[in-house]
């Protein structure tokens, strides 16, 4: 059975992984018979945010403890050690991936990543493992090959202040819609833009069912459905 | 266009709405172009679980403010003015609506409801709108019924204590799997089992997407999917 680590950067969209784009991920693996097994960086979120107001609070949360709840507690620390271990990784989006993978959301180009979500992504990659990335976190895969010789094509869906970044990083942007995929066929990275757009779920689940169903064709895993 | 009010419980299976029951269900309005609107009591959770160690913590959350995260913003306090202005409605499942709606987790069949939650529930039956209730908010909806005149027939999947609670309060139970649902076709309620069981995410998807599919066909609402 295949196995699909899928990355997590906490829960809920303004300070978390976006929860659209993590369920809906793991529901395309699930509907495949694909097995995934939830990861998170072990590290405090940047900061909290109440989702009713949009604005920050006082309060102190950890990634992994909330990413967990997406996760319905079955996840393990982010750590090299899986790579080996897993067919393809996938790293949905959210605001989270660009405030606590690294400080994106903040400093824009001039931003600094952390070293572990830096060499994760990078030997993922040079693994030769399939890598999904949704929403923003195409602009973390570039800024973590920043200065490297990989200098994949990808897509944060229209051209703007991401867009930028990912090309002053070194990447090749793409525009593309909701509802469709970007693929770099050379490395085996597959990115969706998501949630870059205001849309509708349905839209969402479309482009990220997409992009699942050709990270199952690069690892040699069913891409049909057979049930829901 | 028709609308569907969607009630969490917060966001996280252990203290909250089930997320992925929540999504699900918001997925499958959407992928029939039904527009919701997502609405939570503003409370105080009953406590708050650590869902990496399955614990509770010290910490205070409010479920209306947790479950914006799973409505990334878009919700409204959970207030009787919404049923005349909603076509149907639909509670997702968690421990949260078995801790926040009601103390059903800890008292079980002594449990006491909140006054809001049985208000709102009751007069939606009485108003005749379709209502579909997931996972254990069958258990909820049977107890703000205790005592009254309307016995729905109902689903929390096996037998067990959430059905022995359930018929003690006066609601009758039918056995049901997850990928399935029951149909009270006299007062328009559904339920399906969904995380009552340990199962698969895509099983839970396929039993709320026929739950969906029903409350659609009572409303008058399109059944079949466009788009994705």
């Amino acid at each position: 059975m295949k196995k699909v680590g899928v990355v997590l950067a906490g829960c809920g969209y303004l300070d978390g992984a976006e929860i659209y784009e993590s369920v809906f991920t793991l529901l395309s693996l699930d509907r495949r018979g694909i097995a995934y097994q939830c990861l998170a960086p072990d590290v405090p979120q940047m900061h909290v945010v109440n989702h009713l107001k949009g604005e920050p609070t006082n309060e102190t949360r950890n990634v992994l403890v909330e990413a967990a709840r997406i996760a319905r507690g079955k996840i393990e620390p982010l750590d090299e050690s899986w790579i080996s271990k897993l067919d393809a990784v996938i790293f949905p989006g959210g605001f989270g991936a660009a405030k606590n993978y690294c400080d994106f959301a903040v400093k824009g180009e001039d931003c600094s990543i952390h070293p572990l979500v830096e060499s994760f992504m990078t030997k993922v990659v040079e693994a030769g493992k399939p890598l999904g990335v949704i929403c923003i976190s195409p602009v973390v895969l570039a800024r973590a090959l920043k200065g490297k010789s990989v200098h994949p094509k990808l897509t944060v869906g229209a051209e703007g202040n991401a867009s930028n970044a990912l090309e002053a990083f070194g990447s090749k942007h793409v525009v593309c819609p909701v509802t469709e995929m970007v693929v770099d066929e050379q490395h085996k990275i597959v990115s969706t833009p998501a949630f870059m757009y205001s849309v509708r779920v349905s839209e969402v689940a479309q482009g990220i069912d997409k992009l699942v169903v050709r990270i199952a064709e690069f690892i040699g895993a069913e891409t049909s459905v057979s049930a829901y």
